[in-house]
This record gives C-alpha cells, sequence and structure tokens, in this order.
C-alpha cells in the first residue's frame, strides 16, 4: 500500500504570499503545495493537503486523518500557542506528527515562544521557510518507512 | 411541561472508547448517551446530546438551549483551560450547567487543573468516568425541582 | 468610490439585549446596526455587519475584507483575551481596526484586563455602552479620508 | 466479606448547617451521615465516619483506614489547598480516595482553585451540595466491585 | 444648571505638539482644549481645563471638582500605570470619569499595559489621537443626562 | 450579661519571653495574660486564655468559641501565613476577631508579609510588642458595645 | 521638654468622613485631630497635625520632623503602595513611625495588601477605624518614655 | 554529663517500611530506631526517638527538648513543604538541627523542592535512605563535642 | 555658547551627608554640587543644581530644561523604582541623561535593583560614591561635544 | 570560492551513540560527520567539525568562523539553555547559523523548552535525530547562494 | 577489582580555607583530601581528585569516568545553580553521584537554593562542612557494595 | 609599593571595535588598552589585562589578582547575567572590583537587565562607552589610597 501523508495548514496560511512577505516570504500556498507534490512523488508517497482557519475543521480532520493517513505534516499557525483542542486532537489518533513554522518563532513576539503543540509531536522546524514542509516530508517518509 | 436537560460534549469526544482508552475507557459514546437516556426515562426527564469539535458550533447549541431545555451537563474537553467565549456564552444563557470531566484532570498535565468554565457552572465532576454524567443529570433534575 | 467599512461582532454579541443586561445593556443587535447604519449614511459611508460567535469564521471575514473594506470595527467578544489567530488575521490584512468592547473590561475579572488584540489595532474603546460603535466609525471614517 | 467505606471530614465540617449556610446548606452533619447511612445499606456496604480540625487525627485516621477499610470518601475542607501531610497519608495506604466538597472551590477565592490532594485521589465532585457524599460513594462501591 | 465638566491632563501632556510627535500628533495642548470648548458650546455645556505634573495637584483638583463639576474626562499620563493615590481621589468624589490616552498604550511597552485608574472609570478611550477628548466628553454629556 | 473575650495565642507563644527576646521581647504569657485580665477588669468583661502550638486546638477552641464569647483577640504565630483552615474556622463562628503580631510582620522574612488570616478579620495590630493586645482588647469592648 | 509628636495624614483623608463613608466612617479629619488632641494633652504631649495629597509636601513635612518632633504617626493612604520616596525619607530621618490604616487592607483589593512604607516603621494598625490613631499616640509615647 | 538527642520523625514516617517501598525503602522505622541507638552507644550518647502525625505534637516536643537534650535529628516529611510553625519553634529552643529526608527531594514532585525548614537547621541530607540518620548522629556529636 | 548642564537631584537628596551615612556617605549636598562646580569650571562649562523631593518639580523642571540646558544629569532617588512620569518627561524632551547613584543599587532591597528611568538614559553609574557625579559630567561634556 | 560551513556540536555530544541512546539515538558523532560529509560533498561545499564541552572553546570557534565560514550549523546541547555569551558570540559574527537538538526539546523538562540561542539564528530543528543535521545542511547551502 | 570513586571540586573550592572562612571554614582543599584517602584506606577503596573553575573541564573529567570510576562525590559549587551542560553530563555517563555542598545553601542567598545537578544524583548533602564529603563516601562505597 | 590594577575583560570582548559597532562603538580592544594604560601612568599606577572567553579562564584569574593586585576593573559581558561562579570568585577574593558595561544595558533585552555580578562589587557603569573604563580606573584608585 502507498504511503499517505496528510499536510495540515492552520490559520491565515491560506494568505501566505500575500500576508507580511517580510516575516513570511514570497511563495503562495498553492506554489508550497505544489513542490511538496512534486518532492512526494520522487519519494513515492501520496500527500493530500487540508488548510482551515476553524480549529474545529482543523479538529475532524485530524480524527479522519486516524485511517486515512500514515502521518500529519502540520503548521498550526497561531493555534499554536493555546489549542490545547488540537493538542488533544493530535493524541488521540496517535499518528507520528512534525510541526512546521515558517518564520523562526523564538525570535519573534514571546507569545510565539511556546508551543502548546510540539509536546505531542516527534519534532518541530521553524525558521527555514517553506523548505520546512519539505524536509518534514522527507523525514517523516523514512521515520514511517523504518517502523514498518 | 417535562423538563429538558442538553448533554453537550466538546472536542475530540467523539472519539470516546477509540482515544486513548486507558485515560478515557472503552465505552463509545453513542453508548454513554443510551445509558444516559435509560435514566432520564427513569428520572421522567428528556435528554438531547450534541457533540462538536468546533468553539463557536458549541457557543451557538448554548444559545439555542436557552430557550429550549432547562439546564445543561457539559464536557468541554480542552476548551475547558482556555475558552472563554464558551464561559460568556454560559454566563449569557442563565441555565444551570454542571461541568464533566472522565479522567481526573487534576492528576494530569498542569495545564489541564485549570477550567477556565468551572466559575460559572454550579459544580464540576472529574474522575468519576463516564459515570460522572450520570450523577451530574441526577443532581440536575433534582436542583431544577427544588428551585420550582 | 464610497468608503466601506466592516462592522464585526464575535461571540455572545447575538445576545444583545437578551444577555446580562446590567453589564451589556437593552439594546439589540440590530438596533445598534440601523443606528450605526443611519450614521453612516450621514458620514457618507457603507457599512457591512457580520457576527459569528466561530473563531474561523471571524478570521474568514477578515481575510475577505481585505480586498472589500477600508476599515474594521471590531468587537471580539471573550475572544479579545486568548485568540492570537485573530490577532494575525488583522495583521495579514493590513486594514485599520478599532476594538471596542461595550463594557469596560479593566473594571471586570482579571482575565478581562487583557486583550491580545489591541496591539494590531490603532486604538480601543471601552466601557462607553453601545456609543463605541458610533465614536469609533467616526474615527475610521476621519482617519481614512486623512490617509489619502 | 462487607465492603467498607471510610466517610472522612475535614476541618469545620462539624459545623456544617450552621456555618455559612447561604454556602454550606442547612443540613447538618448528622444529617448527612444518616442519609449517607441508609444508601450505604441499600448498596449493601458499611460506612464509618470520623471528622477532626485536626490534621494529625486525619492522618491517623488515613493510616488505620489501611487495613481496616477498601476505599474513603473524604472532604478535607481548607486542608485541601496545602496540607501535603495529608496528601503523603493518601498515597502511603493505597486506597481508593475520592476528594469531595459541598461548594464550588472553582467559583470562590483564588486560594480555593487548587487542591493538592486531588492528584493522588481517582477523582473530585465539587459544588453539588451534600449529594457529592452520595455520589462518591455510588461510584466507589461500583468502582471496588469491579476491581475484585 | 449649566452641565460642567472637568477637562484633566496628567504629566508631561503640556509639552503636547512638542513631545514625540509620532507618538502623540502635532496639535498643542491648547489647540485641543480650543477644540474641545468649540464642541462643548455646540453640545450646550461648560468645560474647565487643568494641567499639571504633580499628582498632588491632580489629586486636589479633583477633590474640587466634587462640589463644581458633574464629570471628568482624564488623561493620567504615566500617573495611569502607578496612582493608587490618583484612584482613591476618583473613587472618594464618586463623579463619573473617563480615562483618555491618545496613542494606543496596548500596542506600547509592556508597563503601559495596565491602567490602575480605569478600574474606577466608566470607561476608557486609546489610540484615538486627540479626537478621543471629544468622545469622552460626547459620552459624558450623553450619560449625565440620561442620569438626570 | 457581661461581656466575655478569648484571648487566642497559637503556635511557639507558649515560649514568650524565652524565644528569641531581641524580636519578641522579655515578659513571658502569664505576665501579659495578667496585664491583660487587670485591663479587663478595669473595662468590665472577662477574658478566657488559651494558647496551643495545635492548628486543630485552635479550631475547636474558636468553634467553642461560637456560644461563650463575644469576640476574639488572636495571635495566630505563624499559622497567620498559611492556615486556611484557621480562616474558615474564623469565618464560620461569625464573631469579630483582631489579630495581634508582637513583632513587626512586615519588616521581617517576606514569608511573613502576608497573613491569610487577616481578610478575614476586623483588623491587625503588629510591631507594637505585647501592647498590641491591650489596644485590641479596648477596641473590641468598644466595637462590640457600639454593635448592641 | 515636652514630648512632640507629628500626625501626618496623606492623599484622600482630608475627604474623611465624606469619601466612602461605609469603608472610612462618618467622622471628619478635624474630630479626629481635636479627639487627639485631647487624648495628647491627658498624656502630657503635643501634637501637630499634617495633611497633603502630595507626595513631596509629605517627604517635606518628615525631613522636617527631624529636628522638631520625637515621633510620627502616618497614614500614607494610598502611598502606602508604592512610595518608596516616602520610605527613604522615613529611613533618612530615624524617628519612630507607626503607620495607621482606618479601613483593613488586608481584606480589600490585593494591590492594597502590601506596604512599602511598613517595614522601615516600629508597627502598624490597621482596620480599627480612627481609634487606630489613639493607639498608636498611646504606644508611641510610652515607646518614646522607656527609650530615654 | 550525657549528650542526649532528639530523633523526630514526622507525618507518615510511622509507615516506614509499608509505604511506597521503592521510594522509602523496606526498613521499618523500629529497624532505623534499632540501628541508631547502637550507632549511639558507640559514640557515646544517649538518643530520644518520637515520631507524630501531629505538627502540634511535634512543636510540643521541640519545646521540651530545649531544656533535655542538646540537638535534633528531623525528618519533618511533608511538613517541611509549608509548616512555618516548626520552623519557628526550632528557631524558638535554639538547639543545632539537621533536617534528613530518605530519598532525594530534588529529584521528586516541584512542590517537594523546597524546604522551609531547612534554612533554620545547620544542615540537610536527603536521598541517602535511612543512612542520613546515622550520619546526621555522626556530624550533630562532633559539631556538639567541638562547641563545648 | 557655552554648554550648560542641569544636575537634578530627587527625594531626600537634600539630607546628603545627614541620611544613613554609612550608605551615602558624609558629605553634604552643598559640598557636592561645590566640588562640581570646580570641575565644571575646568571643564569650561556650567553647570545649574536643582533638588526636589517633589516628582511634579523634577517634570517641570526638565521640560523646562529642554530650551536652556543641552544635558542632564539625574540622581532621581527612590523615584528611580516606579516614576514612569519622570521617565516620560526625559523621553520628551529629547536631551541626553545620565542616571546616577551615589550607593550600589544592585547590592541592597531587589526593589532597589530595578530603575524604570535606565532605559531612556544614555548610561548609569552607581556605587562609585559622589564620584559619580563627576565622571558623569566629564563622559556628558565629551559626548555633547562630540555631536555637534 | 567553495562555500564552506561550520558544523559545532556543544557539551556532552562527544558521547553520542552512547549516552542514553534511547533519547539520541544510536549512531556516534564521527558516523554523524561522515554522512553529513557525504551530503556536502553532492552539495559541492566544505564542512569542518568542531566538538567541545567548553563554553570559552565553543565561542572561540564562532570567532574563528568569522572569516573561515559562510555559515554554522549549531548543536549547542544545554547550553542552550543558559549561555547568553554564546548567544552573544553568533550575534558579533554575523554568520547565518542553524540550531539543530536531536531530540524534541518541547517534550522533555521545561527548562530544555527554552533556547536563549535560538533568537539569533535564522531557524532551529528539533526531535528529527541526526537527520536534522543534513536539512540544516541543505537549506544553509541554499539560503547562502540565494544571498549571493 | 578494587572499588574507584572520584571525588570531583567545582570553581573556587581551590581556595578552601581561604576563602571566606565563616563559611567554608579553615581547612584547605589538601587537607579535605588527606583526611579522605585515609578514610578510603579504611574503607578498601581508592579515591582520585580534580577541582577545576572550569565548566567544560569538569565535564570532560565526568566523561572520563565513565570507564575509570564507579561513582562520584561532586561539589558542584555555584554551577549547581545553573549548568545544566554539567546535569547532562551526569546523566550521559550512568554513575551514582552524591552532590556535596560545605555550607547550607539552604540559608544563604535564595539563587543558592535550587540546584539544577541535584535531580540528576541520588541524593545531596549540605551545611555539614567537609564532613559531608566523608559520610558521602561511605554512602557510596555502600551503595556500590550492595548495588553488586 | 607601586598601586597595581587588574583590567579583566569577559566573553566577544576582543572583537570589541567589529561586533556589532552600533551598539559596541568603533574603537578596538587594544586602543581601549592603550588608553588605559597612558592614564594609568599619569595616576602612577600599573595596569595590567586579561580577556577571556571562557568562564574557568576568567575566574583562575581573579584568583590569582588576590596577591598580585589591589582592585579589579571587570566586563564580565553576557556572564555578566548568570555566571554566579564569577560572582562567587569576586567574594572569594575580597577585592573591589568595579563593574562596567560598554553599552546601557538597562536599554536593551531584558535578560541583560539583571546582573548577577554587580552585588558584589562596589558599583557599576553603564552606557558610558569605552569612558566608563577610565572612570572606574579613576575611582578605584581613589577608592584604594583612601583605605590605607
Amino acid at each position: 500500500m502507498v504511503m499517505k501523508i496528510l499536510v495540515l495548514n492552520g490559520p491565515n496560511l491560506n494568505l501566505l504570499g500575500i500576508r507580511e512577505p517580510s516575516i513570511y516570504g514570497k511563495s503562495s500556498l498553492s506554489n508550497l503545495i505544489r513542490e511538496l507534490e512534486r518532492r512526494a512523488q520522487i519519494l513515492g508517497v501520496e500527500i493530500h493537503h487540508f488548510q482551515s482557519n476553524s480549529e474545529g475543521a482543523l479538529i475532524d480532520q485530524i480524527h479522519e486523518a486516524r485511517e486515512q493517513f500514515h502521518g500529519i505534516i502540520f503548521n498550526p499557525g497561531a493555534f499554536s500557542h493555546y489549542s490545547y483542542a488540537l493538542r488533544d486532537a493530535i493524541s488521540s489518533v496517535e499518528l507520528p506528527v512534525i510541526e512546521v513554522h515558517i518564520s523562526n518563532i523564538s525570535a519573534r513576539e514571546s507569545f510565539r515562544n511556546t508551543s502548546v503543540i510540539a509536546p505531542v509531536c516527534i519534532g518541530q522546524i521553524s525558521g527555514l521557510g517553506i523548505d520546512g514542509y519539505g524536509f518534514a516530508l522527507d523525514y517523516l517518509v523514512k521515520y514511517l518507512s523504518n517502523k514498518d
């Protein structure tokens, strides 16, 4: 069976390329997904993308992922700093998750220095721009391959 | 007129019985509701159940309860720890609410030790598994009967 | 082109006039909007109103405002105290926003003393009842006129 | 062998019915115990009651319970907020304990929001008046029956 | 009897128009007062202005206002963040007070985020420049008219 | 009926005159009581003295005071800083209590700066040596006389 | 030489009897001083009274007291909670000072629980109404007599 | 005169050997005392042992030690973390005290990391099992011998 | 034009040489100024001295300095620890200010470890006795010379 | 000129493969470097490796990197949590640095949740095992290529 | 094989006997080691001593101890309060370590009350002077003997 | 005997003139030392300079200074904020030390606002650029001359 990865983007990431480009870069969300799909093809895996500004919709998607995907690459945006409900959703489904942030959240406002999501993920990448998604994909595929 | 109680379950409780059974037990959400309905029948009251992973949908439901129900049994899941909007919704409708948690939230991670919902409820039950819902129902019916 | 202002109301404000009238007053939300529309007509601007109990729906609306409105009057209700996602949405769209609270949030529970939204707004009005919306409208129109 | 439950009441609970009745209700401690005994009889279990204003006497009683009782229903009163010695006593005897508070401790002074006892109990009931003891008894009997 | 409003400005506001104009604007204090007087005339009320850099002089003035004025518009400047004596003065005289800040105190240094004055005022306006005074005047007149 | 006042001394006060005389003075506890009795005789009231190092015994005594005394002069010693159980005991009996400390607790270790007892007393005297007891007696007698 | 005591009253105490009488009582400041003068005459000492709403004027007065008075009875009002300058003034003059508060500052808002003045005083009386001044006078006279 | 040492054990230590043996070891309290007595005999000193679960009884014992013993070896159990009354008792009697904990309190729950007793002792031993008592005895004897 | 420097001394510095000489030294304020004037003469600059115990008078003086002086040497005394109004005054006038403390404020009470003034100064000298003023003068003259 | 990257490993990383393999994996430091060198060869860049347990030696190495390398991949080990000196060293040399941690520092002890190094890096990778170094190398090479 | 123990002393302990003798005693480091060697000989074990003021050198030494020693007696001096790198070094080598402090670190400045080293040691001795080393040696030998 | 002063510079100060010149200025370390030597010659004292990025080397140097120097001028760089080991080294040698910082550490990141070194120094100069070293030299020479 082919390996399937969910790429999940949280609030305001639909504005990628438009929103504060000095922080988040100029590439649009669709560009990012196209690049990830190319990389996925090379790795022989399938990716599915979902973006929402709604905490509830993201939780629903994580729940559905339980039976449909092998792992998740998750940029929770600002939910990273307070959504214990998303954290519980991740714990519930027992899938490996890698948290990605485009900007270096340690070098910004102090409320961005803490992620309540990270403790239930296997790892975190921040500040490497949209390349962070690609690295997360590489690692997740390798991680899942070793587990089998 | 028959007494009507809303049973409200917050995020991730749709996974009851599947999600971390060592913490939350093996009984599914539909089992829980079936048992509660049986108990309600004995007490001569009606219950209605609603579960959502979305904060907004839960607030909407609490608002609608204002004219349709006499009281609420509410397991806010992780929203318990940060949703001041749900707290305000409860204050707004002036219905008696009992907060229920399946696990003992005092014995887990420190962020679970505080409920921002509890101060606007009449009481709280935690750690008594799904039996907590039953006790809440018993008490709420008694409480409402005495008020009349 | 006519100036267009979005009036955005967050959770529980649909209950205006019903909910805790000793704190929030007796005027309903539709009354408030009608009065604001009258004032807008006098000022020669258009207003559009949107209320939701859902954080995600409010973020979506702010995003759409980016191309459709010149400024926002925003009462985030209790989201004021924790929604960094709404804060990011405001930063993303680069529109001037004025935060309005009907009650004096400094004179209530301590969790209401902090707004995570205010630092990305141009100003804040609290405690002046529903008149706060009108003052915000006056100022926003003047502010936008001076910018041109 | 018949199941035996210790009902333990901490400081100031001897004044039940007299002390601040708007908070703690009008029923006296002896009424409470009589009701609990009736319930115990129905459930086919024995209860023993002990009240003391002395932390040391409560610890002694918990120690003695180790060989004489199968579980404890414990209202530690204000000791709940600082008595690590009582907490250790509970850990020492390895009996299941349910913490009960008559009033909703989450809705009162902030020092009452934290229980240092709760983390070593199986659960907690607060704000359900003296009915909380009854629910605790029901649950404890069920819990102990399932264990065997 | 004509309605009389005291306009009170605290430390450093004598430098308005000179001091950090990027934060506080270019209009001088006398301009501000002239504009307020014009508005007062239209509303049919009298205003009196007093500015001091001395906490004691401001307290004296608030005390005198007790018998001479119907309400106060108060920009306490930096006293906002620590002068409990000014707070007590306001409580003592039982006049309605609106706190005004020219800049958005939520978007500046963290020590400016808290006002010890606001909890004893009826409301607060910040970040709307010197227009904040005008809005405060409008509201205070309406508020006092409704009270009679 | 003659007015009756309970003088209550907490832990370590039995060592008065012996213990750290540079802080607590050289007068013994029996001297203190003799002086208080002389003063009581002049005022035409009766005093009863009780000292214990045990929190439970002090609570018991406060409970008994409910029907036997009209007010309490209480030096809780170090219990002042953590005994919420004693605080509850005072609230329970609804007698006027004056807290007395021989040394100036504000000028010593920081843990001595907070009294959890004081908020349920009518007042507090500290640092005036054993004279504090005498002043407390004068005031309590006057306070109780005015109440009738 | 006759003993001379300075009675110093801080901000808002000029409104005694007028300001929030439920907290501060109905007696005016001049009544208080008259009563103190009568007591002083009996004790054979002289008192001088000074009230100001200005921190600077109070500091000046404390400095002048250095050569003119033998001790100070000081009600610093709200300056108690933040005026390190007054604290330094007291340390500078090396006169014995007793801090007096009319209301029980431990039973009010949390910012009133801390006095930065108390650590440099010999003692503190709070909550005993205006009688606190009289007790302070008695003690100070006795304290100064013993020192000689 | 022979040197006399008091060995004092606080709450729950009567369960030594029974209570959580993975933390506190399998040796009983009587074994511990027997071993200490043997060591005392070798050192030519007398020891007396006292255990209580009551804070008041421990304070009484420390007071009596003042005239009967030359030093104290004290395991305050959980009282270590909050009993300022025990701390004051130790300061009062001016005897050298060594605090002993069987387990390494630094490696357990955070509330166990602070001892309010330690600052008034001459030293502390933790984590060396029941051998800690023996080392404390050796050191205390040496310390007392050098003092003479 | 000759360079003019304002030397500003805050509360209690008028007592220099008298107040706590073990901390602040034995030299009087007039000696200090005389020495500074001699140094100023050598450097070819003029100094003007002003001391006040009143925060308002110090703010007034800083405002006036704006057009009369090129820089300020400021010992704010205890105002250093809380006067945000003085801080704002310094920001307002845009003159270079050097903060001087005679004693080492880092080695005293913890409230003295923070200066709210320092962040708007160019530098700070503490603990070098009254010589700190001289060094500040040297540096300020050099700093101002380089700027031109 | 060929691009040169410094790989810097801090304290205890010399024990890689030996130290707590359940956390840090079984691969040795030399294996890690060999793999990185292979990757570097493919990317056409040179890497140099340096490990030290000494903060000073790491600072020296960062200083030397200023003229010899184009960027740094840095695993500061536990220095991450307190070495402001290393942070300053990175700021000083103005080279792009990526912080790498083998384990997920967000999911371990709370002191590991904060990096004082991260705010001066361009990004951070944690929890991806030794693969984190490879991703850092890829990104750094791309980042440096784009800059030219 | 003979048991080998490393005695490790951190910064400033080379000055033992010279540095603040009122706190650390008059015995020199070489005396201490000589005494320990005598005790080691009696116990039939070998000790090796190493002192350094450098964190890096201490870490190196702990690493080397991994294969050369059976346990460590470690006085980390002030590194105790912040060196997470030393803590990690101890965790890495999996040798039993006892932390020793000559003075009672609980009775000194507050920054000395916390040891980041202690949680990874088996126990801690503080305040027993240089005898603490001897007790640590006794216990470590016994601990290691029992393990075999 | 000629007076000898040690000038000690901590981490990253070797890059003076190169590192962030907008903060630290353009003068190199050797220039600074040359200037200080000239000043020393005029004052008739000898200075010796030592710079290291290693905490251990700085401690060693301070120890050696004990017998070779009369005082120290110390810029601890970032060690200022956490090196309790350096603080202890200074206490150990009992030499007068003046702490110097080139930039105004109060006006930068909050972690730079606290110096753990300052409490054991006689004074601190910050923000006066490299001139701070010269002032420190002047004062230290005067201070040492007066002591003799």
